[in-house]
């Protein structure tokens, strides 16, 4: 690297000649926040922080130092090789300092959603654990760490068992551990920041049980001792334009106001970026696979929003779109904010389980009363309008055609052997990236060749990773996300001759897919009741999967939303037209293979159905990729199933032929063909 | 009536002469309260409570001067023409004298359960409103009453809207009501024994809403104006056999002691009357259809458990049967106990939803450590033991004969005219007590001809009552005690010819209710995850039906017993082997027809079934009634679903024909003949 890219006063000139009102200190943090968030697919995307694209593009030299910035930033080494021993013995040091007896350390950010920066990873920092779910609990004498069934082995290699006791996460829950083990008289730091109001509480109870108390700490004692902990991400807030959006952020904002006035409430704190993203129609890119922006707001009964978000990310041009409803405050003038509606007596409506404790407590002491509702946002977003579904339809087929090059390459070269993996992810997310409109994937691929297609939240590693062999299955599990959607597909491709035993097992879990597609069920009735339908031909064989059968799908949002789910667990939400959710069930034989087949769905009404007057309704597929016809033992199904499956084949066949070259047009019309 | 039989010198002189020390006044005071329970099967049963009956067989004229005590408490008219407006005057004026500005009127008993004595009608006596759930809230200037969705009609047909508004119970909840209306510094009166600790907490809430005040009143005021309020009821506690039972009461509360243990309690309070009778295997007669005692019990960490009861109800005998580690108390002691187990700082168990407000704040008052938990009971009772399976299936074998012998009659009878709803009914009553051990109808039967049948709670009553016509569907839904079972049985005939809608309708119907009979499913799976299999095929024809799919059943207890069910409602509560649940989808045509067809199940293992070692479940069907051939439309089944009818009606007819007389085995060959 030519180092004097890197001059503070030759980056000074450049950036005064360019017209550019920043220091080289600020544009240094500019640049470590972008590399603190996820790459993108737009490589120099990050610059519209410094200045708008045409201004850099005009200023001779200032690209090339940008980048370089970018290349420094983003290589500074994470510590090569953590000590936990030493990093929980300063921790401790620390937390004596402080008398306090223990700390709490979730795996959790201050912004509550799936996906977090790397400055939020305290818990693998301390102890090593990059599972997506964990706690662990730090006392003076013993600690534990606590993870569920998915990680159970993970936690096993990667935490030192001399250190933390190993613990079940649900069945032996952290306030029952901190009840037992925490002395009469301690007390118990957390960070008021990383829980929720309802965890909060939570882990108050297991003190009071305990004869302690529970501290709320200022600040988080890991990021004192912390040395090399990243910056918080920075990346540009963009408009995501009416055209896929479908309905203006002032009309969803009133909409949102209405909704919270009719509850009795004059504000609402909206924890999720997600549903900021959606009520104010922008994304960003902090985060890996969900394109948005970390921010807080607080809507109010007038419909305008405060959002509290670094300014740094908020161009001009990302202003004007926000328009004059939505005023830019930084997150450090939340605390104000707050008590003056504290003051001011107002009624704020909040989520107990995702609003952090710190706003909750702050409110509550500033005498604002307190009403507890979820988060309006979180239905409204998740019943699309039709611009969405119009612009879901348009990215599913664009992701269909990418899906379908792949699974004819795979047919033509995966028999040839030399395919693994990690190569066949690489090529799916190659094909990806020439569908239109592509932003990136919607979450990191599951690419599993035989026994590992088996391991449920299997992720290919260069030492897991297996070359695809015949005779086996081979389960991928992908998605994009698009400028006008989000997708989300799961195919299990059977690489040369499939056994008996593989065509009845995916036979049984294809009979429940169409089992749920073809469902049609009375408004009001929640995924829960609809759940066994996809699981009753598994069940039937004594067979089961361990997962839930479909999660909701934001519309280049989350992968993975709610409110609505399709799940053993119990769920109270009933499914609502425009609601994208996903019909993904399975079936894994431990050490052999995996099978899952998933379509997007979105409910649609059934006006007509019925002479009764109820109200009915059904699923649209979304998704538009052939199911591997050789897994296919038609003896097993229905006539009514043989025509689903005819007619979906037909129906990809012409919805996806005209965006194919003509090869893999002949190998789709092959795939698609009627089953025999 | 022979006035002379009731004279007290007289039956002072037949008391002394058959030796039993009891005074006129308290015979008085036992038939009185005898004719506050229901008649029951055995007519001079209540003369236990006097003495026993040899020796009331051997006193000469003793038996005709206590059933003569009987008839006269039985015949004591209760006013003929309730004046609704001045009982609620004259509440108002109880309420005014003691400083209150409201009162609240539950339809509900002390003791929490399905059925209530007539001494609880509270609701009904002072609105006129005598369905089986609602609310009244009476304040100064205005009172309403709150009814749900089945009572819409009901209540305006019976309660003065100029006194009451009309208000639903669960879409306009009268907390929200009262927190509107009760004026700031307002003081609101509750009975705190008819209210749990969760619905008094409630009820707080809404006060405080309002700015007011909720007191718990030391006497219900509107005992205090019922002039001709009947006395709590009293029958004789009778042993529940362990040849039926099962499982002697010791090991049970061996077992419940150990259960409450483990959670950290070292007593449980149980409110239920059920749970009682369950534990103690013991059975009484104080309300309609479900055999029980009305009593409370504390049951302790040492197996012992201490009743609360009114010791008139308890011979010797059944003294005896209780044994060691039951103490009876008279329920006056209560609060003292109560306060002990308080001053002992003693852990008790006890479930907010069940338990009085009364018990709940007298026990923390008292410094009990409360430990929210449910009735421990609840599961252990809903698990029915081998022999109390086999009850179950003896039972089913009886009462499957005796509703046989009535479909024969109907088929040869129907056709003929001349047969109503309420005339059907007392003939299938009749020929359920001809089955051996018969207690008396585990419900009230729900006989519905035509229109009625569509009628999901419908009554008969001498104003509804139809002939069954030709042409059209008959519904009869009804159940009985017997000592070793309790049944539930629906059957839907049709009256004549058959249209091609009916036929259509009845076969979605039973394709539904095979569905979830046949099911098979991993342990864990609860009800409501297996509701939407009896749906779908209505569903699929944009049908549906607004109740719940099945409800537990109890072992010569409770019709409608928990925990377990089928329905819509989310339900966490797993299907465990040897629950007994209904199995009954429906159809209802407003104005033209109701389709409903129910059989019991009983959930069994089913080892062996799948080659993953996941523990599965499945049901055997206990109901053995034959279905209606003529509704079957067998285009519209599947092979399996006609072999599953065909299999049912061999079984029926093989496991009931020995029990029927010739002419009737006859007509059960014809009925139970395989599908066309």
């Amino acid at each position: 690297m030519d180092r004097s890219l890197l001059d503070d006063s030759r980056l000074e000139t450049l950036l005064a000649a360019a017209g550019i009102a920043l220091t080289p200190a600020s544009v240094r943090a500019l640049a470590a926040g972008a590399a603190a968030a996820p790459a993108g697919i737009e490589e120099n995307g990050w610059m519209a922080l410094v200045a708008p694209a045409s201004t850099i593009d005009a200023a001779v030299g200032l690209g090339d130092a940008l980048r370089a910035l970018y290349r420094q930033a983003a290589s500074v080494e994470t510590s090569a090789a953590p000590d936990a021993a030493a990093r929980l013995g300063a921790l401790r040091d620390h937390l004596g300092r402080r008398r306090l007896d223990g700390f709490v350390v979730p795996r959790a950010d201050v912004y509550p959603g799936e996906y977090m920066p790397g400055a939020a990873e305290r818990l693998a920092w301390l102890t090593g654990f990059t599972g997506s779910a964990g706690m662990a609990v730090i006392l003076k004498e013993n600690a534990a760490i606590f993870v569920d069934g998915r990680y159970t082995l993970q936690v096993r290699r990667q935490v030192d068992g001399g250190l933390y006791e190993y613990r079940h996460l649900t069945d032996e829950p952290p306030a029952e551990w901190i009840a037992r083990h925490l002395r009469p008289g301690g007390r118990l730091g957390f960070d008021p920041w990383l829980h929720s109001a309802a965890q909060a509480a939570a882990l108050r109870r297991a003190c009071e049980k305990a004869g302690a108390e529970l501290v709320a700490l200022a600040d988080n004692p890991i990021d004192g001792i912390w040395a090399s902990r990243p910056p918080m991400p920075l990346s540009p807030m963009v408009a995501h334009p009416l055209a896929v959006a479908g309905e203006p952020s002032d009309a969803k904002r009133r909409r949102m106001a209405e909704a919270i006035a009719g509850d009795g409430a004059e504000s609402a704190f909206i924890a999720s970026p997600e549903s900021i993203a959606w009520l104010l129609n922008v994304r960003g890119g902090d985060v890996p696979f969900t394109p948005l922006t970390l921010a807080f707001a607080l809507l109010h009964g007038d419909a305008t929003v405060d959002v509290y978000v670094d300014g740094r990310k908020v161009s001009a041009e990302a202003k004007q779109h926000l328009g004059n409803g939505v005023s830019l405050r930084e997150p450090g003038a939340l605390a104000a904010d707050l008590d003056r509606l504290g003051r001011d007596g107002r009624a704020v409506r909040l989520d107990r389980d995702t609003v952090p404790a710190w706003v909750w407590h702050r409110l509550e002491r500033a005498g604002a009363r307190l009403r507890e509702g979820n988060d309006p946002c979180l239905l409204a977003k998740a019943c699309k309008n039709p611009t969405e579904l119009d612009g879901m339809r348009a990215a599913h087929r664009r992701d269909g055609a990418a899906m379908t090059r792949f699974l004819a390459w795979l047919d033509g070269s995966a028999g040839q052997g030399g395919i693994s993996e990690r190569s066949a992810a690489a090529r799916l997310e190659m094909l990806r990236r020439t569908a239109g409109e592509y932003r990136g994937p919607s979450f990191e691929t599951i690419s599993g060749a035989g026994p590992n297609g088996a391991i449920v939240h299997y992720r290919s590693t260069a030492e897991s990773d297996r070359d695809l062999m015949p005779g086996t299955l081979y389960l991928v599990d992908s998605g994009g996300q698009y400028a006008d959607g989000t997708t989300d597909v799961t195919r299990t491709v059977a690489i040369g001759e499939p056994t008996a035993e593989m065509r009845r097992h995916f036979t049984l879990v294809l009979k429940g897919h169409i089992a749920l597609a073809t469902a049609t069920f009375p408004k009001g009735t929640s995924g829960s009741q609809l759940d066994a339908l996809a699981r009753r031909p598994l069940w039937e064989a004594g067979l089961d999967y361990d997962h839930g059968t479909g999660h909701g799908v934001g519309s280049c949002l989350g992968v993975h939303e709610g409110p609505g789910r399709i799940a053993k667990r119990a769920s109270t939400v009933p499914l609502a037209v425009g609601m994208v959710l996903s019909d993904e069930p399975g079936y894994y034989r431990e050490g052999a293979y995996g099978i899952r087949i998933e379509n997007l769905l979105a409910v649609e009404a059934r006006p007509g159905l019925g002479d009764d007057g109820r109200p009915f309704l059904g699923f649209e597929v979304l998704t538009l990729v052939p199911i591997d016809r050789a897994l296919v033992d038609v003896a097993q199904l229905t006539e009514d199933e043989r025509g689903w499956v005819d007619a979906y084949h037909a129906r990809v066949r012409g919805e996806i032929a005209p965006l194919l070259d003509e090869p893999t047009r002949a190998w789709l019309g092959v795939a698609t063909r009627p089953l025999p």
